[in-house]
């Protein structure tokens, strides 16, 4: 169980921006493989009336702003430089899940993931899509949301993979803007796997990867959730990874850096479920050295610290069976 | 359009304070100075019981407590050194607008006027004044206020410019106490035009620069009201300048520095309505390199790499047209 | 008046974990030691499922998580290595105030003493406990849970010393996960004198150090509430001490490093109702150089110039003395 990917967190929904250039990202990358981060996820490549890139079809169709970058391009080159794995994440309007307008979501989404590819798709870097709807609870729509974009990703790219991280309804499933850190009910397992049950089923055609995110529960459920998610999705034929997220959900800060011992139990947890892939949200705020916040310094360090020891434990398990 | 002056948040109201002593301000007088900032404006004088300097009118009426240092002398000779321009703001009781006592916010400000330019008004860096009471919605009140003040402060110093930053009361004015980061309802347009046309008539002999605060409305709204904005100032003979606020008002965290293109968005807007010059709240906490928000020091670099941009497209303008 | 001891925040209720590891921890008491700090109290040994050691006791009882270093061994090394000395706290189930299940508390508690004393007792820096069961108001059933706890952990010790640190049920008292940072009403003085008679007469043979926090408060009745403290723990024979908070409660960013004026005042404040030693919550992360939050580092320095500043007014005094 390493963390073999990252979210990039642009548009940032509700982490404040860091305001890195070229030369900042270009470290960042480096700090990641340094650790075996080999995938980099843009979450989105735009929210509502920001974009990570100039989008012709965004502009017209949304009047979004004129981004000061194209981070598209950058992340790409960055990838290619870094040997790493750039998956494009697709917009969201932010209206969608209010007025369901599902169909116009995704309609517009088609219009730019033809555009994206023939913009960027000659990037050998360019290694997969992301769908950046994420839902907790199942209903018809996004399971045709989720159908239609991924195979038409799928389609225009030559099959390259699709990705999707949901999020469990747990107790610690509030909005940011809540003070509050969790409430007193949660979805119930059996709840939870009757909804994914359906929607592993319509989806499975059009979704390579679900990584669900692991922060939503109380540390004690999270296994039984964790197996759930892989039962389903081997069921289904998909890849069953997690989403670890490096940020800590119980402080009455939005949000720092997680315990380096609360990312370790997540993940041994992920192991004990024979889930094998992590990926996290999201490394450059919450793990990196050059983060602005510095405790994601210090988990980088634990966690360096924990892959050595891993490694050490394999020479040493080798070596005595040899 | 850029960046001309800056507030120094102390005492602080809402944004926890840095600690700093001479030789953090002293460097960070230097920075801002490296990117254009000519003029520090103090945010406040004192607020409820904390001041920034010992006085014996707040010490006396107020009880306030005594600082530990004296910010004000520290800032008049920081200024000096740096050749800034240093604004004295007023003092902020905290009640006036709670109990409607406005009378006595003016009455007590008028004796720490007096008293005010008796110790600093020889300093050639004391340059100006700001009224630190913001208002959104006009009252007949706050015109009294305005003016009784501005003219006050006015009268006792030859004339030297008296500056304003009220806000706009639109979805994103909500308490900072509160989670939450927007409403449904904003003021209208129109709304905002009369109630300023009042409050404009009743101030402009009594107030010389008024800078809105640019963060309280969504960003596609910004345009219209900043020229509103410099219409009604153009009307009153006022300079409308632009306070562009470099914090972000977005997030669930308050708060953090803004993402580089918001900023640049709303200078260009400012720009786009014919407005010249911009204060910001404020330099040391959300833009410094020296911040303790290191996302300030990312914007610091952001913001130097548009202003080189800038003046090599003057210079290579100047030059084509020789 | 001097700050003598600080908190060590491990585990972590509210204030988001800054990932140490020994070198960390290291150089962070030795900056400790540098500006008088002799004592370290750990907070807490656990909390909920989280444990700072390996116990057996939590494991079996509360099926606590296996933590991925032993902090209390570390803290004992660290202490003897730096000579400080070490206080314990005790095992938080985060129940029992909410069922009232006092005395399942106090039975664990109980156990868990005798593990950690087994354990640990031989530490020559092993040198007091603390009762980490916080309150503010009287009942009988505290008072029994703070008896029994303080002579258990005096019996197993040789009569080590033992530590509590309530708080005052001011209008600052507010749950950490509100947004709001003060209410309409706190208690009276008079309900906080007749209430800690009562808790102090019951628990004056099993504590010795009372330390309440002095940040629910305003500013401007923290003296009366510090007075009515000192002369109660004089009637019972309890060290009165304060634990002057180093973290800011006034401001919406729930929690950063307090003003310096502020942190100033309230220790002058308690030097004037006659308390002598200081502890705080916490120095690793609101008061030290190595913090996350780098205003921390700027307290730091703005107390060393204090405490230099004291120790010439004293030699000054001794001289002109002689």
């Amino acid at each position: 169980m390493r963390i073999k990917g990252t979210f990039l967190d642009e548009i940032s929904h509700d982490i404040p921006h860091q305001n890195w250039g070229y030369q900042e990202w270009d470290e960042d990358f480096a700090r990641m493989k340094a650790v075996g981060i080999e995938m980099v996820i843009l979450i989105r490549c735009g929210y509502r009336k920001w974009q990570t890139f100039p989008s012709a079809v965004l502009k017209e169709e949304m009047e979004c702003y004129e981004p000061t970058e194209d981070l598209v391009k950058m992340y790409l080159e960055l990838s290619e430089k870094h040997q790493m794995d750039f998956y494009f994440g697709l917009y969201d309007s932010g209206k969608y899940w209010i007025n369901q307008q599902f169909q116009e979501e995704v309609d517009l989404n088609k219009r730019l993931i033809d555009e994206v590819w023939e913009k960027y798709g000659h990037y050998p870097s360019f290694k997969g899509w992301y769908i950046s709807q994420e839902c907790s609870r199942g209903t018809a729509k996004i399971v045709d949301l989720y159908a239609e974009l991924g195979k038409h990703c799928k389609q225009v790219s030559n099959n390259l993979p699709v990705m999707l991280s949901p999020y469990i309804d747990g107790i610690k499933n509030l909005s940011q803007y809540s003070g509050e850190t969790s409430k007193n009910q949660g979805v119930s397992l059996k709840d939870h796997e009757k909804e994914w049950d359906i929607i592993f089923r319509g989806i499975k055609d059009a979704v390579d990867i679900v990584a669900f995110q692991d922060g939503h529960v109380e540390y004690d459920e999270l296994i039984d959730f964790l197996k759930i998610n892989k039962k389903l999705a081997d069921r289904y034929g998909l890849e069953c990874w997690t989403n670890t997220e490096t940020f800590d959900r119980d402080m009455p800060i939005k949000f720092l850096p997680i315990k380096w011992d609360k990312l370790h139990l997540k993940m041994s947890l992920a192991e004990q479920a024979g889930i094998e892939n992590a990926i996290t949200f999201e490394f450059s705020h919450f793990m990196s050295p050059n983060s602005a916040y510095l405790q994601a310094g210090h988990l980088y360090n634990r966690y360096k610290e924990y892959i050595h020891k891993k490694q050490e434990n394999e020479h040493r398990a080798i070596k005595a069976a040899v």
